[in-house]
C-alpha cells in the first residue's frame, strides 16, 4: 500500500498514530538538526521531519530530496510546536521512519507555485506541470464538480442524458465543420458536430422529453483569443413546452450551481428586449455589473452647428459618474482606444461637469454652457460626472460607445468584485440580412421558430416583413459574457422549409442536407424546445475569471495546436492512401 | 401550459381534477357512442374517453385521429369501470372537453410497438420512430440512470470527472485512426482519440490522483457485427496504487451499480489467472454461467492406434451434462459447426454416456468400452451425460472446444436466465509474439507494467524471456463478456523505452509519438494504474441483451454509416481545397 492517508486530512486527532504517505515534495528546508519537508498531492500538503539525532542515515537522505520528487514516507504523527493555522493539517507534523524515493524530478522548468515565473508558451508545453499548481489545480477540480452538480440537478428533473454521435454529416449552414475522411466509405467524410442540434430535436419526435448532455463541440473557426476548437456544452431540450418553462428551468439550475458551488444566491434574474440591450448598452450581451446606459443626443446636439453630429443619424452619450477629473492624457487614451481599427470610431467627444457646475468640453467651440447644460439634463449627470459621446451610423455608434463603456469600467476599476449579474436578453430577430451576400442569415440557427404570432407574417410577409420578424430565441448572460442561448424551435415541416428558402437554400439543397429532420416533423413532431450553455465559459464566469482555457485541462493554442503532445502532425502516406487522399498543399507534388 | 400532468402519472386520488395532458395516439378504440384514445409520453400511458353524448363534434374529431398524432386534451379525471391493472394509471381514465392536434403524422413506416414488424434497415433509417418503441426507450433511459450512477459513485470516492482533448496526435500503435485535416495547420491532421490513454496518464503526472470520465473513443476498424467505429468508456486512473486497489474500486463500482439499477447483490467476484481461463475455457473470457470445463485427455487418448489423436499436440474433452440424448442429427450439426471456417476445427469426437453404463462413440473402432471409461473418469462423466472431444494443436485446440462449450450451452438452453457472473482474469502476458510480422506486439498496450518482479527480467532478458512476462494487467469479466480491462502502468522512463523497444519502436520513433510522456515521467511521475470499462457493453451485459446497438441512440450499420442522416458524404471541392486536400479515388481525376 502506498498510503494510510493523504496530506489533507490529518489532524491532531490522529496524533501517536503511525502513517504512510505518498506524494510531491514541495519544499525541503535544512535547519541542521532537522530538516522539513513539505509533501503534497491534490488533497493538501503535510509536514515530514526528519530528526538527524534520530536517525542520521535518513536525514541525510531527506536533505538530498529535491523539488518534485515523489516520495514515501512512514512515521509517527504529532503535534507541531509552532502550528500553521493556515493549512488543515497545520496542527500536525509526520515524525519520519522511512523514506523511499519513488520517482525522482528533474527541476521543472518554472516553479510550482500560485505566481510561477513560467511563460505561456512554457506552461503549455509542460502542462502536466501548470496543471501541478493550485490555482490551475482549483479550476479543474471546480469544473468536474460543476459537471457533478449540473448533472445531479437535470437528473432530478426527469432529463436523460443522452449521447448522440460524433461522427455525422457535414452542413455549410453555420460556422466550418472539422471533416473526418471515411475509410470504408471511399471519397466519402463524416463531420464531427458544431452541436447536438439536429440529433436533440429528433430525440424531442422520438419522445424522449427532456434531454441534455454535457458533450464536446467542435467549430474549425479562425482562433481568436479565447477561442477554442473544441469546447463543451450543456446541451438541452425539451418536448411539450413553451419559452416560459426553458427559462424557468434554466434560470433554476443556474441558481443551483450558484448556490452549491459558490455558496451565492441569486435573485430572480430580470429579462431585456434585445432591442433594448442594443439600445442602452450597445450590446446583446449587457453587462449589468455597470451602469452608465447609452442616452441618445440628437434632439439637443444636432442642428447646432457641429458638423460631425449633424451629418451622423446618431449622436449618443455614457455619463461615467465621478470621472470629471480624468486628465487629458486619459482623455486621449480613450479617444485613442475608440480609433483603433477593433472599435473603429472616428473620434470621441467629451464634456467635464466640473463641482463648480461649470461644464468644458472637447467641442466648446459648438456648444455653450447652456447647450451642455441640456446634455447633462438629458443623461442625469452631475457634477463631477464625465460624459463620452459618439456620433455615426446608429448601430455602429451605439456598439463602440458599448465597449468605450466596458472599457472605462474595467480601466477605473468600477466593477463591483464578486457581484453577479445575470439577464435574459429575449426576443432576438429571427433572421439577419447580410448586405454582401444579400441573403439572409439565421440570427441563432436555421431551427429557430418565428413568434407564434409572426407566423402568418412569415408565410406570407414581403422583404421588408422578415427583416422585422422577431424569434422565440433568448440568451442567458451573466456579467457580460454569454452564457447560453436558445430557442422555441420550428415544428412544422411547411414552415421549416420556408425558413430554409428564406436563408437561401434551394428545396433540393434544403432536402439533401436537413431532409432526415424534416422527415421526422411529418411522423408526430411534438413542440419543443431548448437550450445550451457554454460549460467553459460558464466555468470562468463563476469564478471570476477571462480565460476558458485555464478551465480547461490540455486546451489548443490559438493556432488550434497542442505544443505538448505537438498536434496537429503530418501522417504518413499509407494512411493519407487508405484514406483515398492526397495532400495538396502548395509546393508538393503529389 | 402543453400539459399540467404527464401521461404516467395520474392516480385515483387525482379523480375529480381538471387537467390537460399532451402526447401520442397510441391507438384509438371507436365504440359507437365512446371513442377511447390511448395517449403516450414517456412515462407512460393514459386512457382518453371522447363521449358522442356529451359532444359529439368533440367525439367525432377524436375518431379521425391516426396513431402517432401529437394532440393536446383537456377533461377531468374519473376512476375507471374495468380497470386495468397492468398500467400506473389503469385506474382512471380522462373524460375529455377538449382536443387540440399539435402535429399531425404520417402512417409510421413499421409498428410502434414492442414487437414491430419492421426490418433493421427501415428501422435504422427512421431511428426516431424506432427509439419510441419501449423495448429502445428501456434502453436509452437505463443508459442513462447508470451514468449517473456510475457518476455519483466515482464522484463520492473524490475521482475528478476531467476531460480530455478529441483533437490529439495520431499514432501507429494499436487500431487505425480517424484523422482529421487541419485548416490552419496545412498538410497536417489530428487524430480522434482512441482512448484518453496518454492524457489519464499525464493527469497522474499532473498530480490529479483520481481521474475518470465517461467518454467516447474511436476507431477505425473493419466492422463486424455489434462493433461501432464510436463507443462509450468509463475511463479511470488512479495514483499511488497497486493493481489490488484498482481491483476492489472496480468491484465497488460494478456492486453499486448492479444493486442501484437491477436490485441484484453481486458477492466478491471470483480472480482467475489468465493461463488457467485459456487452460480450462479457451478463452481470456471465459463464461462462468456455463460449467463444461476443459479436460485434456491426452494419457487416456493418446498411443492407442487413432492417428488423428496420436498426431496431435492436445486431446481435450468437454463433458455436456445429460445430453447423451442427442440424436445422430444433432451431433452432425455440431461436427459441422466446429468445422465453419469461423471455428476451424478438423471433426468432433463424442462419446455417449448411455444410461446402462455403456459408452457409444464416434470412434469406438479404435477405443473399446474400457478405454472410453477411462476418459469418463478423467472428465467426471456419469450415466447420461455427452463428451465432445477436439484435438489438434495445443492452442486452438482450447479455442475452438472454447467456442464449442458456449455454442452447446446456447443451442440447449443451458444458460441460466438472470443470472450474473463477474471474474476478474488477472496476469496477462505482457507481449504477444507475431509469427507474421515477426515482432512483439503489446497484450494490452505499450503503457502496461511488468510485473515487479519481472522488471529485471525484462531489462536483461532473452527473446524467450520476453514471451513469458507477465502484466500486472487484469479485465472485468461478466457472462463472458469483457466489461473492461487495465493495468498498473510504467512510470519510469528507462522502462518506457525498453518497452518501446521491444515493440519495434527506433527511439526516434519512441521520441517522436510519446516523447510528452517519457518526458513527463522525468518529472515526478507517480505509480498509477487504471482502467477502462465499455460503457455500450456494460449496459447491454446488464440488461442480458448480446446487442451494444440498441443502447445507441443513434448507432452506424456495419458499414459505418448512419443511414437515417445519410453520413458520411461528400463534400464540395471549396471545402476540400480549404483543407488543402485532394481525392485520390480510382477513377476520379483530381
Amino acid at each position: 500500500m502506498f498510503r494510510t492517508h493523504n496530506c489533507g486530512e490529518l489532524r491532531l486527532a490522529d496524533a501517536g498514530n503511525d502513517v504512510t504517505l505518498s506524494g510531491w515534495v514541495q519544499i525541503g528546508r535544512d535547519f541542521g538538526g532537522l530538516t522539513f519537508v513539505d509533501l503534497r498531492d491534490r488533497y493538501g500538503i503535510t509536514q515530514i521531519v526528519f530528526d538527524q539525532d534520530d536517525n542520521a542515515e535518513l536525514a541525510d537522505r531527506a536533505r538530498k530530496l529535491g523539488r518534485e520528487f515523489v516520495i514515501q514516507v512512514k512515521g509517527t504523527v504529532r503535534e507541531r510546536t509552532n502550528k500553521n493555522p493556515n493549512r488543515d493539517t497545520g496542527n500536525i507534523e509526520i515524525i519520519a521512519s522511512e523514506l523511499k524515493v519513488l520517482n525522482k524530478a528533474k527541476t521543472p522548468p518554472f516553479t510550482i507555485e500560485d505566481d510561477t515565473d513560467g511563460g505561456d508558451e512554457l506552461r503549455m508545453q509542460y502542462r502536466y506541470l501548470d496543471l501541478r499548481r493550485n490555482p490551475l489545480q482549483e479550476n479543474i477540480i471546480f469544473r468536474s464538480k460543476l459537471a457533478l452538480s449540473v448533472r445531479a440537478y437535470l437528473g432530478g428533473k426527469e432529463f436523460l442524458e443522452i449521447e448522440t454521435p460524433f461522427l455525422i454529416k457535414s452542413t455549410p449552414e453555420g460556422a466550418r465543420d472539422f471533416v473526418v475522411p471515411s475509410r470504408l466509405n471511399e471519397g466519402q467524410f463524416y463531420a464531427l458536430p458544431q452541436s447536438p442540434q439536429t440529433f436533440k430535436q429528433l430525440l424531442m419526435v422520438a419522445g424522449y422529453d427532456r434531454y441534455f448532455q454535457i458533450v464536446k463541440c467542435f467549430r474549425d473557426e479562425d482562433l481568436r483569443a479565447d477561442r477554442q476548437p473544441e469546447f463543451t456544452q450543456i446541451d438541452c431540450e425539451m418536448a411539450f413546452v413553451e419559452q416560459e418553462d426553458v427559462l424557468n428551468t434554466f434560470e433554476g439550475l443556474t441558481k443551483h450551481v450558484f448556490a452549491e458551488l459558490k455558496g451565492i444566491t441569486l435573485g430572480d434574474f430580470p429579462r431585456m428586449q434585445y432591442d433594448d440591450a442594443i439600445r442602452l448598452y450597445g450590446s446583446d450581451k449587457p453587462d449589468l455589473r455597470v451602469g452608465m446606459e447609452l442616452v441618445e443626443l440628437n434632439d439637443v446636439a444636432q442642428n447646432q452647428g457641429f458638423g460631425v453630429f449633424d451629418g451622423a443619424e446618431l449622436v449618443v452619450a455614457i455619463r461615467v459618474p465621478g470621472k470629471a477629473d480624468l486628465t487629458r492624457k486619459q482623455l486621449d487614451g480613450l479617444t485613442n482606444w475608440v480609433k483603433r481599427p477593433q472599435i473603429g470610431a472616428k473620434g470621441l467627444v467629451y464634456v467635464k461637469c466640473n463641482a463648480d457646475g461649470t461644464y468644458k468640453s472637447s467641442v466648446d467651440k459648438f456648444f455653450d454652457q447652456e447647450k451642455l447644460a441640456k446634455w447633462a439634463e438629458k443623461t442625469g449627470a452631475e457634477a463631477g460626472d464625465l460624459l463620452l459621446v459618439i456620433s455615426g451610423e446608429d448601430e455602429k455608434s451605439r456598439t463602440q460607445l458599448g465597449n468605450l463603456r466596458l472599457h472605462v469600467a474595467k480601466e477605473y476599476d468600477m466593477i463591483p468584485a464578486g457581484t453577479f449579474k445575470p439577464l435574459w436578453v429575449m426576443d432576438f430577430p429571427l433572421l439577419e440580412w447580410d448586405e454582401d451576400s444579400k441573403r439572409f442569415h439565421a440570427m441563432h440557427h436555421p431551427f429557430t421558430s418565428p413568434k407564434k404570432e409572426e407566423v402568418e407574417r412569415m408565410l406570407t410577409g414581403d422583404h421588408d416583413t422578415m427583416k422585422s420578424l422577431k424569434a422565440d430565441a433568448y440568451d442567458l448572460v451573466i456579467n457580460g459574457a454569454e452564457i447560453g442561448g436558445g430557442s422555441v424551435r420550428i415544428y412544422d415541416r411547411a414552415l421549416q422549409e420556408k425558413n430554409f428558402e428564406l436563408l437561401g437554400f434551394t428545396p433540393q439543397e434544403a432536402e439533401e442536407q436537413f431532409g432526415f429532420l424534416m422527415g421526422a416533423f411529418e411522423y408526430g413532431a411534438p413542440p419543443h424546445a431548448g437550450i445550451a450553455f457554454g460549460f467553459d465559459r460558464l466555468c470562468s464566469v463563476m469564478n471570476g475569471q477571462s480565460s476558458i482555457r485555464d478551465f480547461i485541462a490540455f486546451p489548443k493554442n490559438n493556432q488550434g495546436r497542442d505544443v505538448m503532445i505537438d498536434a496537429p502532425a503530418t501522417i504518413d502516406g499509407g494512411q493519407l492512401r487508405e484514406l483515398s487522399l492526397a495532400l495538396a498543399v502548395e509546393g508538393e507534388t503529389e
